[in-house]
């Protein structure tokens, strides 16, 4: 296996999230399930724009989050996924690249506009996400930038790419082209109701084609069909290489075919908006991975990213993570 | 005089903010003078922008920052400023809209793009302001909404309306529309660099057509011209019925001709960004003064808001202030 060029590449949507305030009322009112993410067309996008709240626009996106991460961490992150030549998609690109992720991929010239994410945190700070996929959904497998991922000892992928109709080849050939090269092969369940849309296409994916696999406790419940945490963690040990189980207040739990590692979870100095906790504990876990720590480590150090992240709004770190970890003996 | 219709009007820039973290490295190399705005042209802004790190876009705008926080307490205040039908000013509309302050001016449909501040904030939580003014120039006399004017207990300028070359006409004439109607007119001074820029035009406007003032510390001392503050305080006590000068962490001072009040600071739970301090403060007090609360009373109110904004990044209050108010036995 050649020397990896990057630490991580990332594949997943390209989008820009708008974060307001809301209260329950204003979830009951339009039917939202609190901590879950829908899909919703421009039409419905706009009419949800205009009822909520103030709102604070910053990019996003799953994936692109855990490579902001992973730059911040000190570590050497790239990113693919499809804006559109228009104001957003200059934001997005400005503020994936000056995190210091490599972002090469041109913006389409026609087509939809960039992705949204209309996104309300309530005053538990759980947030509730709205996404119009926009651009987003014309990526496919020309769209692979096969040096990044040849060269990246991790590729990691949302399960949100399944959501557009064209992005699903380009996710297997992404893992088919990293396994080929030698690399591994990491993937984020995303939401439950992600995983209730492809289950049987995440099963086979999960069983055949990942390493390392993210997923949070309902998530990974709602993949193997069952209520029962540890028999979901049992069931997960067969499939792939390493299984890294959130939990959000009661931490996390790295399954591998020969251990089970618990993690603490850290505590936050205070709790805003839990948007891009999960993306940034999985910037933290496979940054101490590709650095060869053992996966307590690793397990603390996403702890830590996800621990930075839910004490502001947005998903984007605001402290240099890597100085974070310095202080906490893990860098 | 009628009953008022608004509590505050507000006249001013309408902008939307792209705030980023910067080190003092960064301030250097664009030789920018921390703590202060300047003014960019488009170029000018695009060069910034590349290279300055990831941001976090938000509805600003002195004014529209202050009348926000007006509604946030619960107080009726409208909005006077002039964007583009583009997509930041979409934002900015959804923006002030939502946050419960009437904005009823229609988009341009051609000229310059919504204006853009560029704000780079410090380790030590300091704000360097780079505004590209944009349509903000094309504000003059025939925008201002009389309704609205004549209607509010006060109305409330910005000196960065100095400006923009039209908006000066249309800051006099708001002026005189105010008073006829028998309601009271206040002026923030806005900016150090807008009064060095302005001091003339300011100084008779402040003598002449300004009920109630505010100004911190540089800004007072610079506008008549002195380096002591109580000398400062001394001068504009003949030339203005109310002036609410602000001190930082040294808290605030009103000063009017019979009497001077002392304001002690409200500290903050953490200072992240101080964008916005001056803003805020600015709500408060005048929504404590069209309410018929006390000179010290307001100054606390002002005191309050202050502290909350610059808790986050941005200047648009994430907590509902008229809550905060209660809590601290103000509202």
């Amino acid at each position: 296996m050649a020397n990896a060029t990057l630490d991580v590449v990332g594949i997943g949507n390209a989008v820009l999230d708008v974060i307001a305030h809301a209260d329950e009322a204003f979830l009951r009112k339009h039917r939202l399930v609190k901590g879950t993410m829908r899909l919703v067309d421009a039409k419905e996008a706009e009419v949800l724009y205009g009822e909520m709240g103030p709102g604070v626009e910053i990019s996003g996106g799953s994936v692109a989050n855990t490579m902001a991460g992973v730059a911040s961490l000190g570590g050497r992150a790239g990113f693919i996924g499809k804006v559109r030549d228009d104001g957003p998609g200059q934001v997005f690109r400005h503020d994936i690249t000056s995190a210091g992720v490599t972002y090469r991929m041109p913006a389409a010239s026609s087509g939809p506009a960039t992705a949204r994410c209309l996104i309300l945190v309530t005053p538990d700070a759980q947030r509730t996400m709205n996404t119009f996929l926009g651009a987003c959904v014309e990526l496919g497998p020309e769209d692979l930038d096969r040096e990044l991922i040849e060269g990246a000892s991790v590729t990691y992928l949302e399960g949100y790419l399944f959501d557009p109709p064209r992005a699903k080849a380009a996710l297997r050939q992404a893992a088919a082209m990293a396994h080929a090269a030698g690399r591994k092969v990491s993937l984020s369940l995303s939401d439950p109701f992600c995983v209730e849309r492809h289950r049987a296409d995440f099963r086979d994916l999960v069983k055949h084609h990942v390493d390392i696999l993210f997923a949070n406790e309902i998530e990974i419940c709602s993949l193997y069909e069952t209520k029962d945490f540890d028999a979901a963690a049992k069931a997960v040990r067969g499939d792939c290489e390493i299984a890294v189980l959130t939990r959000s207040a009661a931490g996390s739990l790295v399954v591998t075919p020969g251990e089970h590692v618990a993690i603490a979870p850290q505590m936050a100095t205070r709790v805003v908006d839990t948007t891009g906790a999960g993306d940034l504990y999985a910037s933290g876990f496979l940054f101490g991975l590709t650095r060869g720590r053992p996966l307590a480590d690793c397990g603390r150090l996403g702890s830590l990213c996800a621990a930075e992240i839910i004490t502001h709004v947005g998903a984007r770190p605001e402290a240099n993570l890597r100085d974070l970890a310095k202080a906490a003996g893990l860098a």
